[in-house]
Protein backbone atom coordinates (compact mmCIF):
# COMPACT_ATOMS: atom_id res chain seq x y z
CA UNK A 1 0.00 0.00 0.00
CA UNK A 2 1.34 3.43 -0.67
CA UNK A 3 2.77 5.45 2.26
CA UNK A 4 0.20 8.46 1.53
CA UNK A 5 -3.46 7.34 1.19
CA UNK A 6 -6.30 9.47 2.07
CA UNK A 7 -9.32 8.09 4.03
CA UNK A 8 -11.39 7.77 1.60
CA UNK A 9 -9.43 5.45 -0.94
CA UNK A 10 -8.51 3.00 2.12
CA UNK A 11 -12.26 3.01 2.60
CA UNK A 12 -12.90 1.79 -0.59
CA UNK A 13 -9.79 -0.38 -0.66
CA UNK A 14 -11.56 -2.21 2.40
CA UNK A 15 -14.77 -1.82 1.04
CA UNK A 16 -13.54 -3.51 -2.06
CA UNK A 17 -11.97 -6.62 -0.44
CA UNK A 18 -15.56 -6.64 1.49
CA UNK A 19 -17.32 -6.91 -1.79
CA UNK A 20 -15.15 -9.42 -2.77
CA UNK A 21 -15.90 -11.58 -0.20
CA UNK A 22 -19.93 -11.02 0.21
CA UNK A 23 -19.54 -11.91 -4.17
CA UNK A 24 -17.65 -14.98 -3.49
CA UNK A 25 -18.85 -16.41 -0.27
CA UNK A 26 -21.94 -14.96 0.72
CA UNK A 27 -22.79 -11.89 3.01
CA UNK A 28 -22.49 -14.38 6.26
CA UNK A 29 -18.80 -15.24 5.55
CA UNK A 30 -17.78 -11.02 5.92
CA UNK A 31 -15.90 -10.65 8.88
CA UNK A 32 -14.14 -8.31 10.00
CA UNK A 33 -10.90 -10.86 10.13
CA UNK A 34 -11.98 -12.17 6.36
CA UNK A 35 -12.22 -8.32 5.44
CA UNK A 36 -8.79 -7.83 6.63
CA UNK A 37 -7.22 -10.92 5.27
CA UNK A 38 -9.15 -10.34 1.81
CA UNK A 39 -7.82 -6.54 1.82
CA UNK A 40 -4.10 -7.22 2.73
CA UNK A 41 -4.20 -5.03 6.10
CA UNK A 42 -4.85 -6.02 9.56
CA UNK A 43 -8.05 -6.30 11.12
CA UNK A 44 -7.30 -3.33 13.37
CA UNK A 45 -7.13 -1.15 10.13
CA UNK A 46 -10.14 -2.12 9.14
CA UNK A 47 -11.52 -1.13 13.00
CA UNK A 48 -9.80 2.23 12.44
CA UNK A 49 -11.69 3.03 9.40
CA UNK A 50 -14.99 1.04 10.18
CA UNK A 51 -16.23 0.90 13.67
CA UNK A 52 -19.08 -1.87 13.52
CA UNK A 53 -19.84 -4.07 10.57
CA UNK A 54 -23.07 -2.09 9.77
CA UNK A 55 -20.96 0.82 8.70
CA UNK A 56 -18.67 -1.32 6.36
CA UNK A 57 -21.80 -2.86 4.81
CA UNK A 58 -23.36 0.35 4.19
CA UNK A 59 -20.46 2.11 2.15
CA UNK A 60 -20.54 -0.99 0.41
CA UNK A 61 -23.51 -0.78 -0.54
CA UNK A 62 -22.74 3.10 -1.30
CA UNK A 63 -20.03 1.76 -3.61
CA UNK A 64 -22.14 -0.51 -5.41
CA UNK A 65 -24.83 1.96 -5.42
CA UNK A 66 -22.27 4.97 -7.20
CA UNK A 67 -20.71 2.44 -9.79
CA UNK A 68 -24.16 1.61 -10.91
CA UNK A 69 -24.37 5.84 -11.35
CA UNK A 70 -21.52 5.48 -13.72
CA UNK A 71 -22.76 2.44 -15.65
CA UNK A 72 -26.23 4.51 -16.24
CA UNK A 73 -24.57 7.59 -16.66
CA UNK A 74 -21.96 5.89 -19.06
CA UNK A 75 -24.95 4.07 -21.16
CA UNK A 76 -27.32 7.00 -21.34
CA UNK A 77 -24.04 9.54 -22.41
CA UNK A 78 -24.26 7.25 -25.60
CA UNK A 79 -27.61 7.52 -26.35
CA UNK A 80 -27.17 11.00 -27.38
CA UNK A 81 -29.36 14.13 -26.61
CA UNK A 82 -32.97 13.55 -25.92
CA UNK A 83 -33.52 9.78 -26.66
CA UNK A 84 -37.44 8.78 -26.59
CA UNK A 85 -38.63 7.81 -23.30
CA UNK A 86 -38.92 4.56 -23.76
CA UNK A 87 -35.40 4.21 -24.86
CA UNK A 88 -34.10 6.52 -22.38
CA UNK A 89 -35.46 4.04 -19.26
CA UNK A 90 -34.94 0.67 -21.01
CA UNK A 91 -31.32 1.82 -20.85
CA UNK A 92 -31.17 2.95 -17.69
CA UNK A 93 -32.67 -0.28 -16.12
CA UNK A 94 -30.68 -2.31 -18.52
CA UNK A 95 -27.77 -0.74 -17.29
CA UNK A 96 -28.78 -1.75 -13.55
CA UNK A 97 -29.45 -5.07 -14.08
CA UNK A 98 -26.75 -7.95 -13.41
CA UNK A 99 -25.96 -8.96 -17.17
CA UNK A 100 -22.27 -9.02 -16.70
CA UNK A 101 -19.60 -10.45 -14.61
CA UNK A 102 -19.08 -6.49 -12.54
CA UNK A 103 -22.46 -5.75 -12.39
CA UNK A 104 -23.21 -9.46 -11.40
CA UNK A 105 -20.80 -9.34 -8.28
CA UNK A 106 -22.35 -6.07 -7.47
CA UNK A 107 -25.90 -7.29 -7.92
CA UNK A 108 -24.65 -9.59 -5.39
CA UNK A 109 -23.52 -7.44 -2.82
CA UNK A 110 -26.81 -5.19 -3.06
CA UNK A 111 -28.95 -8.64 -2.43
CA UNK A 112 -26.86 -9.33 0.60
CA UNK A 113 -27.13 -5.48 1.77
CA UNK A 114 -31.42 -6.33 0.84
CA UNK A 115 -31.23 -9.48 3.31
CA UNK A 116 -29.25 -7.52 5.62
CA UNK A 117 -31.30 -4.23 6.01
CA UNK A 118 -34.54 -6.15 5.67
CA UNK A 119 -33.49 -7.16 9.71
CA UNK A 120 -32.13 -3.82 10.58
CA UNK A 121 -34.39 -1.54 8.88
CA UNK A 122 -32.32 1.92 10.07
CA UNK A 123 -29.54 1.07 8.05
CA UNK A 124 -32.06 0.72 4.82
CA UNK A 125 -32.40 4.65 4.74
CA UNK A 126 -30.38 5.66 2.15
CA UNK A 127 -31.66 2.70 -0.07
CA UNK A 128 -35.04 4.16 0.41
CA UNK A 129 -33.71 7.73 -0.47
CA UNK A 130 -32.53 6.03 -4.01
CA UNK A 131 -35.58 4.75 -4.36
CA UNK A 132 -37.78 7.52 -3.88
CA UNK A 133 -35.58 9.27 -6.34
CA UNK A 134 -35.91 6.79 -9.32
CA UNK A 135 -39.76 6.41 -8.64
CA UNK A 136 -40.08 10.30 -9.01
CA UNK A 137 -37.74 10.62 -12.20
CA UNK A 138 -39.17 7.28 -14.09
CA UNK A 139 -42.71 8.71 -12.97
CA UNK A 140 -41.70 11.87 -14.98
CA UNK A 141 -40.53 9.42 -17.85
CA UNK A 142 -43.93 7.11 -18.53
CA UNK A 143 -47.28 8.12 -20.31
CA UNK A 144 -50.77 8.16 -19.16
CA UNK A 145 -52.32 7.68 -16.05
CA UNK A 146 -51.26 7.01 -12.48
CA UNK A 147 -47.53 7.29 -13.53
CA UNK A 148 -45.97 6.91 -9.82
CA UNK A 149 -47.93 3.68 -8.73
CA UNK A 150 -46.38 2.21 -12.96
CA UNK A 151 -42.89 3.52 -11.90
CA UNK A 152 -43.02 1.68 -8.57
CA UNK A 153 -44.19 -1.12 -10.55
CA UNK A 154 -41.21 -0.52 -13.40
CA UNK A 155 -38.62 -0.07 -10.67
CA UNK A 156 -39.79 -3.22 -8.57
CA UNK A 157 -39.65 -5.49 -11.54
CA UNK A 158 -36.04 -3.99 -11.93
CA UNK A 159 -35.28 -4.89 -8.71
CA UNK A 160 -37.07 -8.94 -8.90
CA UNK A 161 -35.59 -9.55 -12.54
CA UNK A 162 -32.01 -8.70 -11.03
CA UNK A 163 -32.87 -11.19 -8.23
CA UNK A 164 -33.87 -13.52 -10.60
CA UNK A 165 -30.96 -13.08 -12.94
CA UNK A 166 -28.53 -13.63 -9.57
CA UNK A 167 -30.02 -17.21 -8.81
CA UNK A 168 -30.12 -18.05 -11.86
CA UNK A 169 -34.22 -18.33 -12.14
CA UNK A 170 -34.20 -16.09 -15.19
CA UNK A 171 -31.75 -16.26 -18.55
CA UNK A 172 -30.52 -12.60 -19.48
CA UNK A 173 -32.96 -13.25 -22.68
CA UNK A 174 -35.68 -13.71 -20.35
CA UNK A 175 -35.09 -10.87 -18.26
CA UNK A 176 -34.71 -8.58 -21.21
CA UNK A 177 -37.92 -10.20 -22.47
CA UNK A 178 -39.93 -9.33 -19.93
CA UNK A 179 -38.82 -5.79 -19.51
CA UNK A 180 -39.80 -5.26 -23.15
CA UNK A 181 -42.87 -6.49 -22.60
CA UNK A 182 -43.56 -4.42 -20.05
CA UNK A 183 -42.39 -1.47 -21.55
CA UNK A 184 -44.86 -2.59 -24.58
CA UNK A 185 -47.70 -2.18 -22.38
CA UNK A 186 -46.76 1.43 -20.62
CA UNK A 187 -45.52 3.04 -23.59
CA UNK A 188 -48.40 1.72 -25.44
CA UNK A 189 -51.54 1.51 -23.22
CA UNK A 190 -54.64 3.48 -23.46
CA UNK A 191 -54.93 6.72 -22.18
CA UNK A 192 -58.05 6.00 -19.71
CA UNK A 193 -58.04 2.56 -17.41
CA UNK B 1 -40.12 -32.27 23.70
CA UNK B 2 -42.17 -35.91 23.30
CA UNK B 3 -40.78 -38.90 23.34
CA UNK B 4 -41.87 -40.19 19.82
CA UNK B 5 -41.29 -37.29 17.01
CA UNK B 6 -40.97 -38.49 13.65
CA UNK B 7 -38.25 -37.36 11.14
CA UNK B 8 -40.10 -35.10 9.28
CA UNK B 9 -41.39 -33.34 13.04
CA UNK B 10 -38.41 -32.57 14.14
CA UNK B 11 -36.51 -31.47 11.29
CA UNK B 12 -39.41 -29.06 11.09
CA UNK B 13 -39.11 -28.38 14.89
CA UNK B 14 -35.27 -27.44 13.99
CA UNK B 15 -36.01 -25.36 10.56
CA UNK B 16 -38.75 -23.68 12.69
CA UNK B 17 -35.87 -22.56 14.64
CA UNK B 18 -33.32 -21.80 12.25
CA UNK B 19 -36.47 -19.10 11.05
CA UNK B 20 -36.82 -17.60 14.15
CA UNK B 21 -33.13 -16.80 14.00
CA UNK B 22 -33.09 -15.85 10.37
CA UNK B 23 -36.27 -13.13 10.36
CA UNK B 24 -34.72 -11.90 13.75
CA UNK B 25 -30.95 -11.32 13.22
CA UNK B 26 -30.37 -12.41 9.51
CA UNK B 27 -28.87 -14.50 7.65
CA UNK B 28 -25.33 -14.21 8.92
CA UNK B 29 -26.51 -15.40 11.92
CA UNK B 30 -27.77 -18.67 11.42
CA UNK B 31 -25.39 -21.29 12.93
CA UNK B 32 -25.23 -24.97 13.78
CA UNK B 33 -25.00 -23.90 17.51
CA UNK B 34 -27.11 -21.27 17.08
CA UNK B 35 -29.91 -23.13 15.94
CA UNK B 36 -30.02 -25.49 18.36
CA UNK B 37 -30.22 -23.08 21.67
CA UNK B 38 -33.34 -21.42 19.76
CA UNK B 39 -34.67 -25.11 19.36
CA UNK B 40 -33.29 -26.20 22.35
CA UNK B 41 -31.61 -29.44 21.48
CA UNK B 42 -27.83 -30.04 21.16
CA UNK B 43 -25.43 -29.09 18.36
CA UNK B 44 -25.28 -32.58 17.91
CA UNK B 45 -28.99 -33.42 17.36
CA UNK B 46 -28.76 -30.42 14.62
CA UNK B 47 -26.67 -32.22 12.70
CA UNK B 48 -28.26 -35.29 13.00
CA UNK B 49 -30.94 -34.61 10.87
CA UNK B 50 -29.02 -31.81 8.88
CA UNK B 51 -25.34 -32.72 7.64
CA UNK B 52 -25.08 -29.36 6.28
CA UNK B 53 -26.46 -25.48 6.69
CA UNK B 54 -26.85 -26.13 2.96
CA UNK B 55 -29.17 -28.80 3.63
CA UNK B 56 -30.58 -27.07 6.61
CA UNK B 57 -31.39 -23.92 4.57
CA UNK B 58 -32.79 -25.61 1.87
CA UNK B 59 -35.48 -27.29 4.22
CA UNK B 60 -36.51 -24.18 6.20
CA UNK B 61 -36.82 -22.70 2.63
CA UNK B 62 -39.28 -25.93 1.86
CA UNK B 63 -41.11 -24.81 4.95
CA UNK B 64 -41.54 -21.64 3.59
CA UNK B 65 -42.79 -22.57 0.18
CA UNK B 66 -45.04 -24.93 1.62
CA UNK B 67 -46.95 -21.76 3.85
CA UNK B 68 -46.78 -19.72 1.05
CA UNK B 69 -48.68 -22.69 -1.37
CA UNK B 70 -51.02 -22.71 1.67
CA UNK B 71 -51.45 -18.98 1.87
CA UNK B 72 -52.32 -18.68 -2.10
CA UNK B 73 -54.67 -22.03 -1.95
CA UNK B 74 -56.72 -20.74 1.56
CA UNK B 75 -57.31 -17.14 -0.32
CA UNK B 76 -58.27 -18.48 -3.73
CA UNK B 77 -60.29 -20.55 -2.01
CA UNK B 78 -62.09 -17.79 -0.62
CA UNK B 79 -63.11 -16.75 -3.99
CA UNK B 80 -65.11 -19.81 -4.97
CA UNK B 81 -65.48 -21.09 -8.04
CA UNK B 82 -64.13 -19.32 -11.21
CA UNK B 83 -63.08 -15.88 -10.58
CA UNK B 84 -62.12 -13.55 -13.01
CA UNK B 85 -58.43 -13.91 -14.06
CA UNK B 86 -57.37 -10.61 -12.88
CA UNK B 87 -58.63 -11.10 -9.36
CA UNK B 88 -57.38 -15.05 -9.75
CA UNK B 89 -53.53 -13.40 -10.14
CA UNK B 90 -54.12 -10.41 -7.58
CA UNK B 91 -55.28 -12.35 -5.08
CA UNK B 92 -52.55 -15.11 -5.67
CA UNK B 93 -49.58 -12.59 -6.17
CA UNK B 94 -51.34 -10.04 -2.92
CA UNK B 95 -51.09 -13.83 -1.23
CA UNK B 96 -47.25 -14.09 -1.88
CA UNK B 97 -46.74 -10.43 -0.79
CA UNK B 98 -45.09 -10.01 2.56
CA UNK B 99 -47.89 -7.79 4.18
CA UNK B 100 -48.35 -9.36 7.33
CA UNK B 101 -45.51 -10.49 10.13
CA UNK B 102 -46.17 -14.21 9.52
CA UNK B 103 -45.80 -13.54 5.57
CA UNK B 104 -42.72 -11.03 6.82
CA UNK B 105 -40.98 -13.64 8.91
CA UNK B 106 -41.29 -15.91 5.77
CA UNK B 107 -40.46 -13.02 3.33
CA UNK B 108 -36.87 -12.46 5.57
CA UNK B 109 -36.17 -16.74 5.37
CA UNK B 110 -36.98 -16.25 1.43
CA UNK B 111 -34.99 -13.44 1.20
CA UNK B 112 -31.70 -15.11 3.07
CA UNK B 113 -32.12 -18.02 0.80
CA UNK B 114 -31.85 -15.81 -2.33
CA UNK B 115 -28.91 -14.12 -1.34
CA UNK B 116 -26.90 -16.90 -0.12
CA UNK B 117 -28.24 -19.34 -3.58
CA UNK B 118 -26.68 -16.41 -5.35
CA UNK B 119 -23.16 -17.24 -4.45
CA UNK B 120 -24.49 -20.83 -4.37
CA UNK B 121 -26.70 -21.81 -8.05
CA UNK B 122 -26.44 -25.40 -7.31
CA UNK B 123 -28.66 -25.09 -3.82
CA UNK B 124 -31.36 -22.74 -6.15
CA UNK B 125 -32.66 -25.40 -7.93
CA UNK B 126 -35.79 -26.10 -6.22
CA UNK B 127 -36.74 -22.56 -6.34
CA UNK B 128 -36.28 -22.05 -10.04
CA UNK B 129 -38.32 -25.43 -10.74
CA UNK B 130 -41.38 -23.06 -8.60
CA UNK B 131 -40.34 -19.75 -10.53
CA UNK B 132 -41.07 -21.91 -13.92
CA UNK B 133 -43.87 -23.25 -13.13
CA UNK B 134 -45.58 -20.14 -11.47
CA UNK B 135 -44.73 -18.33 -14.50
CA UNK B 136 -46.29 -21.40 -16.87
CA UNK B 137 -49.32 -21.17 -14.49
CA UNK B 138 -49.33 -17.08 -15.05
CA UNK B 139 -48.84 -17.78 -18.95
CA UNK B 140 -52.23 -19.35 -18.98
CA UNK B 141 -53.89 -16.83 -17.56
CA UNK B 142 -53.04 -13.71 -18.31
CA UNK B 143 -54.89 -11.95 -22.13
CA UNK B 144 -53.16 -11.13 -24.83
CA UNK B 145 -49.72 -11.24 -27.08
CA UNK B 146 -46.29 -12.69 -25.33
CA UNK B 147 -48.21 -14.06 -22.10
CA UNK B 148 -44.56 -15.66 -21.08
CA UNK B 149 -42.85 -12.38 -21.26
CA UNK B 150 -45.86 -10.74 -19.63
CA UNK B 151 -45.79 -13.35 -16.80
CA UNK B 152 -42.18 -13.48 -16.15
CA UNK B 153 -42.91 -9.88 -15.68
CA UNK B 154 -45.89 -10.23 -13.10
CA UNK B 155 -43.73 -12.85 -11.03
CA UNK B 156 -40.55 -10.63 -10.96
CA UNK B 157 -42.71 -7.51 -10.06
CA UNK B 158 -43.85 -9.38 -7.16
CA UNK B 159 -40.58 -10.33 -5.59
CA UNK B 160 -39.02 -7.26 -6.41
CA UNK B 161 -42.66 -5.64 -4.29
CA UNK B 162 -41.28 -8.39 -1.78
CA UNK B 163 -38.19 -7.26 -1.88
CA UNK B 164 -39.12 -3.65 -0.96
CA UNK B 165 -41.71 -3.78 1.44
CA UNK B 166 -38.90 -6.18 3.27
CA UNK B 167 -36.76 -3.32 3.41
CA UNK B 168 -39.54 -0.43 4.09
CA UNK B 169 -38.84 1.45 0.63
CA UNK B 170 -42.59 0.89 -0.42
CA UNK B 171 -45.45 0.88 2.00
CA UNK B 172 -48.57 -1.86 1.48
CA UNK B 173 -50.38 0.66 0.32
CA UNK B 174 -47.80 1.56 -2.45
CA UNK B 175 -47.19 -2.15 -3.42
CA UNK B 176 -50.09 -2.53 -3.68
CA UNK B 177 -51.05 0.67 -5.59
CA UNK B 178 -48.20 -0.84 -8.10
CA UNK B 179 -49.73 -4.24 -8.37
CA UNK B 180 -53.12 -2.91 -9.54
CA UNK B 181 -51.48 -0.35 -12.05
CA UNK B 182 -49.79 -3.30 -13.36
CA UNK B 183 -52.59 -5.32 -13.96
CA UNK B 184 -54.56 -2.48 -15.54
CA UNK B 185 -51.92 -2.21 -18.25
CA UNK B 186 -51.94 -6.09 -17.80
CA UNK B 187 -55.32 -6.80 -18.59
CA UNK B 188 -56.84 -3.83 -20.59
CA UNK B 189 -53.78 -3.93 -23.01
CA UNK B 190 -54.58 -4.01 -26.75
CA UNK B 191 -54.34 -7.22 -28.56
CA UNK B 192 -51.60 -6.68 -30.63
CA UNK B 193 -48.41 -4.12 -29.44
Amino acid sequence: MPKKVDRQERRTLIADALMRVAAEQGLEAVSLRHVAAEAGVSPGMVQHYFRTKDEMMAFAMAVVRERGQIRVGDALARLGENPPPRQLLRTMIAALLPLDEQSRNDGRVALAFLAYTAVRPAAAVAVSEDTAELVDFIAGVVPGPAPREVAAGVLALMEGLGVYLLGGHYTPEQALGALDAHFDMVFHRPATT
